[in-house]
C-alpha cells in the first residue's frame, strides 16, 4: 500500500495547503457529483461546495494533520479513501479544534477527483 | 439521502452492540478481501481481522456514537462510506477515548459487508 499512502499524502499536502492559503482554489478538486458532509450539512457539485467552503466564518485556518490513514476503494478501479485526523487553527486562537475528514478520491485522466468527502469537529 | 443515513445507522447499532458483546461475531461482516486499517496497522481479510479484534487487550469495552454521516460512495452500485465519530469506555474507565472510524460498506445478496474499514483514536 505503499502507493496508496505516497498519494493520499500528497493529495492532503496539497488539500490543505490550498484550502489554508486560497479557498476557492479547491473547487478544482471537485466535479458535479461530489458530495461534501460539512458538518452534517450535505453538499452536491462542486460549486456549492466550493460556495460553502469559501464563506466559512474564518479569516486564517490552519490545518495539521496527525494522522493518515490509505485503502483502496474498490476491487476495479484505482480509487482511494483516506481518513484524517488532525487539528484545526482558527484565526491564531490558542485552542485548536480537532477535526476527522474522510475523502474518496476517484482516478481521472492521470489524476483524482473528490468524489466523497465527509467533515467533523470532535468536541471532546 | 434518507436511506443512506438509515442503513449506516442500522449497520453501526449493530456493529458495535457485536463489537461490544461478542467481538468474535464481527467475521460475518467482513470478507476475504476485506481491509482493516487498525491504528495505522493493516490487515487483510475476514480471520486476520476478527483475530485481530478479538485479540485486543481490554475486557470490557462500549462505543457512543457522537456523529454519524454517510455517502454513497459509487455512482453504480449502491454501496455507502459511512464515518463514525465517537468516546470508547474501556473495562469503566471514567475517561472515555475519543476515536474516529470509516467504513465503506458494499452489497452483497440483500445485505452489505465491510471492505474499508479505518479505526483511529483520537488523542488530544
Amino acid at each position: 500500500m505503499a502507493d496508496i499512502t505516497a498519494i493520499a499524502k500528497q493529495f492532503t499536502d496539497f488539500y490543505y495547503s490550498t484550502f489554508d492559503t486560497n479557498r476557492a482554489g479547491l473547487q478544482g478538486l471537485y466535479r458535479d457529483n461530489s458530495m461534501l458532509t460539512w458538518e452534517g450539512q450535505p453538499l452536491l457539485g462542486a460549486a456549492t461546495i466550493t460556495e460553502k467552503l469559501t464563506s466559512l466564518p474564518f479569516e486564517k485556518v490552519q490545518h495539521k494533520v496527525t494522522t493518515l490513514d490509505a485503502q483502496p476503494s474498490s476491487a476495479t478501479v484505482a480509487s482511494l479513501i483516506v481518513s484524517v485526523t488532525g487539528l484545526l487553527v482558527v484565526d491564531d486562537s490558542p485552542n485548536p479544534l480537532q477535526y476527522s475528514q474522510v475523502f474518496q478520491l476517484i482516478p481521472d485522466g492521470g489524476s483524482y477527483y473528490v468524489f466523497n468527502d465527509i467533515f467533523r469537529l470532535n468536541y471532546a
